[in-house]
């Protein structure tokens, strides 16, 4: 299972003390291009001759389940699977900190062109994808 | 049906040219906690002598569906719909651009005391919450 | 004076309780933006055909004073005040909440083409920065 | 000359496809608390029966000279030096992508206690900003 991990900053939480829950969509953000990077596969870097590449996964549903707060300066653990079906690609996410189950995300996308036209996902991408192994469904 | 309203900013938006998703439970937490301001649930305000109202509707489980996107300067409309369901509170948000839908947001919700224990949800906000019309379910 | 209010919202705190300092700036391109606006000048509305519009106000150098703290829920009132000096365009901010100062900014920008090559400033723009008053200077 | 580094992300741009400005103070403050925690100094970690390191670092002025854009994907490296003087401590940060400069940054901070009323600094803290190489003044 692909890993991501960091710590977390002082502007990521609010008055309560805990990240703010808006911040589990940019940690899976950060998780889900860094497995694009590392598979060589580039991800909404503007390139005026490859649209493709630009929107290639654009988010279409995001569902997030808080187990357990996270806090400033915790060091998170991204676990992450994830899967294609039909036009869609689907992600989950565990998010650990010491070992601790904090909160469960799936992200789905989908290939939208330069006037948001939902497009094939691309043979590239998806060839990633089905080298991947998805486990269980977490969520 | 509770309605809130506000323009986009653009540091919300992202290199795409539109609003970033985890904007969107952004905007939906401005409507509720204004809905809770303008009912006179105050909500989140630590208050050290009154703890039940600082962590009174904890986020604990959230939805985004994206059905087209949102961009700089874009005035948002948020419809919203509550109701209790034992020790839940969910809301559901419509937000629309010149009367055109966007997305749909769902956010469950709990009462938690100073070290995350889970407690009744408070009788005054139930009250309030009581009294809305939930329609039909939107996501 | 130009004016610009709003509340504040939750995810603009940190574990501080107060306003995270990055989200003063935030505050200020909001005001500025309004202000542009309210004026008929389209800021960084990206348009193919008049690149002149989307760079117009490039932010080059920022400054923040804070004289007290502000907390989730305050409304905020910022006063503006503008002048443009050579290829260049100033503007201060005083933010007040209930009629204390909490803070005093100032932004400066300059236009720049979508290469990123400094230009001169729009003409409309200009015109408008003329109109305005700068009474003395805050920071 | 102490060295903090990462990558941009997605969330950090805006529609101009550049890192937006605000976010240059959260970058310094990730490069000042890194800082702190490997020199052994504890920051913002809200401890009860301590407030002395809760408040140890309060921003009270921030200036940003912006030299060129930085971009999604691009990995910046801050340098940081340090001083303290009289009741306060000032940072001065360069921040480079591929060894160019992007961008000059100095945060100046004080000691709060829990009222906000201003403290002389930690004694601790000054012993490491005094081991620190402050070179020349970048800004």
């Amino acid at each position: 299972v692909y890993c991501y991990e960091r710590e977390v900053h002082v502007y990521e939480t609010d008055l309560m003390g805990i990240v703010h829950h808006s911040n589990y969509l940019r940690f899976c953000e950060e998780a889900r291009v860094d497995w694009c990077k590392r598979k060589g596969f580039l991800l909404n870097k503007k390139d005026e001759s490859s649209d493709s590449a630009v929107y290639g996964l654009t988010v279409y549903e995001t569902r997030v389940r808080h187990v357990a707060p996270i806090r400033y300066s915790d060091r998170i653990v991204i676990n992450m699977q994830t899967r294609a079906e039909g036009i869609r690609i689907i992600f989950q996410y565990k998010i650990f900190v010491d070992k601790n189950l904090k909160s469960i995300v799936e992200t789905v996308h989908c290939n939208l062109d330069l006037n948001f036209k939902v497009k094939r996902l691309s043979p590239e991408l998806i060839k990633l994808v089905e080298k991947e192994i998805w486990t269980e469904t977490w969520l």
